[in-house]
């Protein structure tokens, strides 16, 4: 999967239209396919898993990010640099903790619900992007970094904005992630 | 689905990868849903149908495309601005009857398939990518314009290039798909 890191970036680029109604598909594939919404769910993050095992290695030629020394880093760059490249939006950070390993990523706005009203009827516990939360968990994993991804809050369950927790689950001394420059 | 004009371009585009990975895990489901080919490629265009019409309306409004006097003119437009605005490749295209209603799009790249080197096992009779054939057809629907669309040949089928055809079925003097300037 690896590719070389000087390809033109607008090679790179595709009409977003076309992911999201894309998407659209798939997830209503997917609620056709399961009955119940956490089996749609864990699908989804299943698949964003493998998506994610096979970006990570791309976004990190590409991206040329060095060595991370916090996970509070580690989510900066996930928020600043990989979603402005995959999603072209930049999610606002927090850290929910004292022990510095729990975070959570803003969007105010997500693309891939832009031709979503409301959730299906009958689908209340559906985690529409839950395809983004797998493929945070692969990408980290791919890097070393086992983590705990959900949605804590979502704009189509009527919450106020849409929230992405990370939860890091190792100490960060284990130090296997780190690249070099 | 209507759209304003006037957002600004970049925040149309997404990165491709994520995009090609996603369409990747659609079709891999539809063959887990599916047994036979024949009826992942209808399910794939079906989608591609619905995705079409949806996609058409802000594509004419984006793309500011005129009047056209003549399939040909249309197939031009399909190839030059529709495939370079949403997928980022220009095919050439070719006329293939003296009647000139039938035409091929030759896509010498097709980045839908970047990350797939070849049909799954038992899967000869896949067309991957008849997504695009659904769009295209949705798409000229919309505008009063029937088509058939599907794919000639595939590279991935063992194929030289990867062509797509489109027969229009009516006679162009019913002019309803024109829209002024």
């Amino acid at each position: 999967m690896s590719r070389p890191a000087h390809r033109r970036p607008e090679y790179h680029k595709i009409n977003k239209d076309l992911f999201v109604l894309t998407y659209g598909a798939l997830v209503a594939q997917l609620c056709k396919d399961y009955e119940k919404d956490e089996d749609v769910n864990k699908y989804l993050d299943k698949m964003g898993y493998g998506i994610g095992t096979r970006l990570v290695e791309d976004f990190l030629a590409r991206s040329c990010v060095g060595r991370c020394h916090s996970y509070s880093e580690i989510t900066d760059i996930i928020a600043q640099v990989a979603f402005k490249m995959y999603l072209g939006i930049t999610p606002s950070v927090t850290c929910n903790n004292s022990n510095r390993n729990e975070f959570s990523l803003i969007l105010d706005k997500n693309p891939l619900v832009e031709f979503v009203e409301e959730l299906p009827a009958g689908r209340s516990s559906l985690c529409y992007c839950n395809l983004l939360c797998g493929i945070i968990r692969g990408a980290l994993e791919m890097v070393h970094l086992a983590a705990d991804v959900t949605f804590l809050q979502d704009r189509l369950k009527g919450d106020s904005v849409t929230e992405i927790g990370i939860t890091f689950l190792k100490k960060l001394d284990e130090k296997k992630y780190r690249r070099k420059k």
